[in-house]
């Protein structure tokens, strides 16, 4: 049984107060681990944009971190606004997000001018605080999920460099390793930006947990095999009825799962339920860049001139979603109570 | 419309009687259109391993090929027999492959060692003949499929380069874009060796059909979407009872198209129907090394040294598919009467 983390196992986000937020440059990885100190709204944007911070609950730290560098700048509310409003354009998808950004904005309202700057960094540092102890929680609530001690498979990535903390869907996998109770995770590659492949397994591989890495196109071919005891993903949006958007492939995954008879499960902070948007319908999907599809890092596969379809999420129906994890418990179907206790906290 | 093909859009091979076969190097396209000839069994047989040559038909002719390779060195039984046997074991999931080289040691074994080298030179590029003429009719035959029209999603790569004809999978958009009847065709990047985005792609622009590549984990999206009216592959080796061993990728499409309505087709010369295969679970899948997984010629994006599940099919139950189409033929469920039927040529 391996000791349990009261860390992060790698650090995706620091919380400079004053100075700004450094981040590790995710489109690096794992080729290098490169920090980058961001200390301008425009550049924060930038790193958004290019995925080199993602993950739905780090983005939200992140937005919260970055009203505090324009706070930092120009206390102002007018300022702050409009940073904030430049923040939340660049992913529409996720909701955390626009929540950590509008959070920053109540407590800046609620502020005097002459202290927002530093309650804002002390906002970013306890958002980065409390969601070690919420993905503790998550892990330790999926971890005892029937399938999960046979072995996970999980897609894209959902550890320390999404959250800032232990993960969501990879907590899952850490506790269960922690706890004695898995000897293996299964990771598809997840294209087209290979998170999977460049971050998850990278995660993984650092923490000493034997990983195996799988094209996209092989996660069907394995579930069928019967390797794979259940299947845990993160999530960018859940809406109230338990409809899930997470990264594109994840509905593809839930509908084989359920063919199988292997449960499918979402993990994921209560930051990121929206109780406003009713169903999977409802959720704004980002479409990305042709560019990002047949090729990758510079190098080109396919001929040049083509069109591509590129969304970057993809919405797994309630149905096919044995239960959604969070830090407050584990919800089960039907979804649409069980999603709001937890999000009322009650 | 467009004018009739009576003739591959590309030359895959190149029967030269008496000297070798002369193929292209599919491991270079698109970037680079290069010939090799080959007059050796050995470099016929790392060709195949490396994929330079493959498509389960062009395997077949490929197959044929070395035999014929083989008797012009060496016209004794027991020379062609080794050289068979060789080649028969690069790769054991097609069918076609181990029929190609059979068909070849049948006609070898009933003709004087004398004119063993042109009667077989002379049955290679009569298969390559027959090919075009096959897949002309399997292109005929799934064109009028209901949902083609509405626009076919493909995996893998289906076309000349895969059969030295028209195509299989690809040889039914090919017509319905001929006969005006469809205006797009979705093709799958095809993780790892890419064979959608490097060769289907290539081939659909070389036709002048609009080709729209996605990400593998994006075809469950799409057909969420209600884009796709259609999904047709070819096929590496049909069982007796219609389970169908094709590219790794397949069973996923044929699980969500399933879920959404959306017709699956096989489409594949009568050659692919293995007979004394009573089911899915008498395939043999082939898997591939490690060093697919994680990145690609030469580019490495996940961690080295961690484990890879990397099989080269899968296999899609014959529940999943609405109809086989043969160059004798459309073949629809229960199986087992008609794929007998098409393969005693009745």
């Amino acid at each position: 049984m391996a000791e349990q983390r009261t860390h992060p196992p790698v650090e995706a986000i620091r919380i400079l107060p004053g100075s700004g937020i450094e981040i590790i440059d995710q489109t690096l990885l794992p080729a290098a681990e490169r920090y980058l100190l961001i200390d301008d709204v425009a550049d924060l944007c930038e790193a958004i944009r290019t995925l080199r911070i993602r993950g739905a609950p780090l983005l939200g730290i992140a937005g919260a971190g970055g009203v505090a560098i324009a706070a930092t700048r120009e206390p102002s509310m007018a300022a702050i606004e409009r940073a904030a409003a430049t923040i939340c354009a660049t992913r529409p998808t996720a909701v955390d997000l626009g929540a950590g950004v509008d959070r920053a904005l109540q407590r800046a309202r609620s502020t005097d001018e002459s202290e927002r700057a530093a309650v804002l960094w002390e906002l970013a540092a306890a958002m980065l605080r409390d969601q070690l102890a919420a993905d503790r929680a998550i892990g330790a609530y999926g971890a005892g999920l029937p399938g999960v001690e046979r072995a996970v498979l999980t897609h894209c990535n959902t550890g320390a460099l999404a959250t800032g903390g232990l993960g969501t869907a990879l907590a899952v996998v850490i506790t269960a390793w922690e706890q004695g109770r898995i000897e293996r995770c299964y990771a598809t590659e997840t294209r087209p930006l290979l998170q999977g492949a460049r971050l998850t397994a990278w995660e993984l591989k650092e923490l000493g947990i034997p990983v195996t890495l799988l094209p996209d196109t092989a996660a069907a071919s394995l579930i069928a095999s019967g390797a794979v005891g259940a299947v845990v993903t993160g999530a960018d949006r859940i809406a109230a009825n338990g409809d899930t958007a997470n990264k594109v492939g994840t509905y593809g995954l839930a509908a084989v799962a359920a063919r199988h008879g292997v449960p499918f499960y979402i993990a994921a902070p209560t930051t990121t339920i929206d109780p406003g948007c009713a169903g999977g319908g409802g959720i704004p999907i980002e479409f990305r860049a042709a560019e990002e599809v047949g090729g990758f890092a510079g190098q080109r596969w396919a001929p040049r001139g083509i069109d591509a379809y590129n969304p970057a999420f993809d919405v797994t129906p309630a149905g096919l979603i044995a239960a959604i994890v969070t830090e407050r418990g584990v919800v089960r179907p039907p979804f649409a109570e069980g999603l709001a206790a937890v999000c009322s906290g009650s």
